[in-house]
């Protein structure tokens, strides 16, 4: 344990309010899961001299400083040389950055710009922080021997990527983690974060390990943190606790950590060699796009048909013309058809069929805004329909994103 | 105009990271609509000597200090006692606010706590900043005759309520709000953010209006901000520079604000009375997904087919089996035979066809990860095809995203 961390982040964006500052977040997180201590945070414009005040209000304070943003390639990216001229050290181009990032705009098929040259600045003495998904680097450097300085682009994927892969070892092996805190996270779905707070609630007094809920659109989350000096005594304090809570909470439970509903789905199909197609209205493709943002769900997942013309269902999906006049697209008959119409159309052993008013327009008073029909034909070809509502006040994104999930989830749930 | 503004969210849960500080957004877009000055914003945790230091530094260099978080009725609910303390002014109960709380806890049926008198206290001369929506107020209060403080809770709901119900008419009243900054987003596709800006870098010295580039996820923008007394003359300083900068990039530019290239697509067809059909093999719903986020796509956008699977390219697509064992699934060919299949299935003027290798697994050496094709059917049965190569390092995610805009903007491109 050598300080306390200090994060900065540089941006006028941030102080206009463009944009969340979803980088604080995440680098307090792990800073937390590292056990390193955190007092403060600042943001401050694209502005040398406030860059710099701020600079030496931290650097009193914290000994490791970590800065988000202005790396870029353009006149308003100012932290590394106003690092470099606060510590009054000089700027070397580094030939091996320059290769780099030529090398990624050759990748793409395109040259690099002149101003790309200025990423490949560093002063004297810091090292390279690769950048492995982004063209602009990083930097580690220590201007004085009492303080460390980490900078990292403001695109969160690039700063979580080169934390990840860089500094969280450099980290460890320079001795700035002490006890460190290992989380898990226990993920549900088809229960609100009361209800389910309700059924755990005494585990929200212990101290050692923790338990906190989240929500987030429509999935709850319950994360247990526990701090210990290695990894096995947190998985010895984590493991009977989460196996209380998956006990309790039961089918809800879906998954830990990176698990998604659709990665959970894909599992249950390749252990059981089943394959699964999709017929979507209102979510025009989404259900598809979350069952292939599996690696590898080309193994169990088919394909799908989007059909959002009633003429598509009809003719591709065999929905009788009757079905439509009568009960309408958005209906139980029509969910059911749609789900085995496309399970027999690309033969697989699973075929599902959603259809519903995404909204803002489009809705009556039998049919509001958000209700969704979710088909699901199984193996034995049997088909099922079930009607949610979802209601309006959330928006078409939301009614569409949860419709996914829940489709997910209803398959899920016939594995358990 | 008096001065600047400094926004210091209290709370050590977001140090720790478990929320998001939606908080300091929320306040920075308010400030900057209202055209009051903000350069900085602190983060500190729930500790009374960080507190005053974060007050220390703040009252020197900025005139209206907002704070949230602090007002509750725990003991690491420290804000208000804390200025109070460091401007030495001594704590007074308000029998009002006590009254208010007693009432709030009534109207739930509850009894207020011991815990909660502390909520009534608030430092001598200052003003009650009431609470619409929770139990605790928060205060506008003048310690010095050149600084203004206002705090408010955590809780975004109510802090927002609070500073649109008092706050807002306060500011104007008492002359903090000189002339407003209006902004204007232009949003571009198939440019780089160094080649733009080498392109625009001009206009990055300008005043007012002011331009400054970012990028996010492929995609670049250029934020044209006027500070004016009136939106009017805002629109009279941006709309020149707007032009210009239209006028420089050319096709690279597709829109501004809200401005989606799904949504641009969509105009683009429905000013010709055009339909389309997608046919995805890597993207799996993606493209589908994004032109039906559009609410009322289901003008232009007949559907699609999501042919994951081989088979289903053949039988469905038409695709010729001599195509995908010569050339493979991820081909000139094969893309152009999708996008003309589908048009000819679903009897769309427009038909897409997208087949690539998203990764991380399935590439060769002359069919590398991020490598695909993207077909484009037009109304006159001509079908062309084009090759990306997105590159592996950025993941499966990103290949897929940037493969759904391009393929949009291959289309928009054709309506210029």
């Amino acid at each position: 344990m050598k300080g306390s961390a200090e994060i900065i982040c540089v941006g006028t964006e941030l102080l206009l309010g463009d944009i969340l500052n979803s980088n604080a977040q995440y680098l307090a997180q792990q800073l937390a899961q590292l056990g390193i201590p955190h007092y403060y945070q600042t943001v401050v414009g694209d502005n040398v001299a406030r860059i710099q005040q701020a600079v030496a209000i931290a650097c009193e304070r914290s000994q490791f400083l970590i800065f988000t943003g202005g790396l870029g390639p353009t006149p308003d990216d100012l932290t590394t040389a106003t690092l470099a001229s606060f510590f009054g050290t000089p700027l070397i181009e580094r030939p091996e950055i320059l290769q780099d990032i030529q090398q990624k705009f050759a990748q793409r098929g395109r040259t690099m710009s002149d101003n790309n040259r200025k990423q490949a600045l560093l002063p004297e003495g810091a090292e390279v922080l690769p950048n492995p998904v982004g063209s602009a680097p990083g930097m580690i450097w220590q201007p004085r021997p009492d303080l460390l300085i980490m900078t990292f682009p403001g695109v969160p994927s690039e700063m979580r990527a080169m934390w990840q892969t860089t500094s969280v070892a450099y980290l460890k092996q320079q001795g700035w983690v002490g006890s460190t805190i290992y989380s898990r996270t226990l993920r549900f779905w088809g229960i609100s974060e009361s209800a389910l707070a309700e059924k755990v609630a005494p585990f929200f007094d212990q101290e050692n390990p923790t338990v906190a809920p989240y929500a987030s659109r429509g999935e709850v989350r319950l994360r247990i943190s526990a701090k210990t000096a290695s990894e096995v005594a947190a998985q010895q304090l984590i493991q009977p606790v989460e196996a209380a809570i998956r006990e309790i909470a039961g089918a809800d439970c879906f998954g830990a950590d990176e698990d998604t509903l659709a990665a959970v789905v894909g599992k249950g199909l390749r252990s059981r060699s089943q394959t699964l197609s999709v017929a979507e209205s209102c979510t025009g493709g989404g259900l598809g796009q979350a069952l292939t943002a599996v690696a590898g769900s080309s193994e169990y997942f088919r394909g799908g048909l989007i059909a959002y013309d009633n003429a598509v269902k009809k003719v591709w999906l065999n929905v009788e013309a009757k079905a439509l006049e009568t009960d309408g697209a958005v209906s139980d008959i029509v969910a059911q058809q749609m789900a085995a119409g496309i399970k027999t159309q690309l033969q697989t052993d699973w075929g599902i069929g959603i259809t519903g008013i995404a909204g803002p327009d489009g809705g009556s008073a039998d049919k509001p805004v958000g209700l969704v029909y979710i088909g699901l034909s199984d193996p034995e070809g049997h088909t099922q329909s079930y009607a949610y509502h979802f209601g309006s006040d959330r928006g078409r994104e939301w009614v569409r994103h949860v419709s996914v999930c829940t489709a997910l989830d209803l398959l899920r749930r016939r594995f358990l």
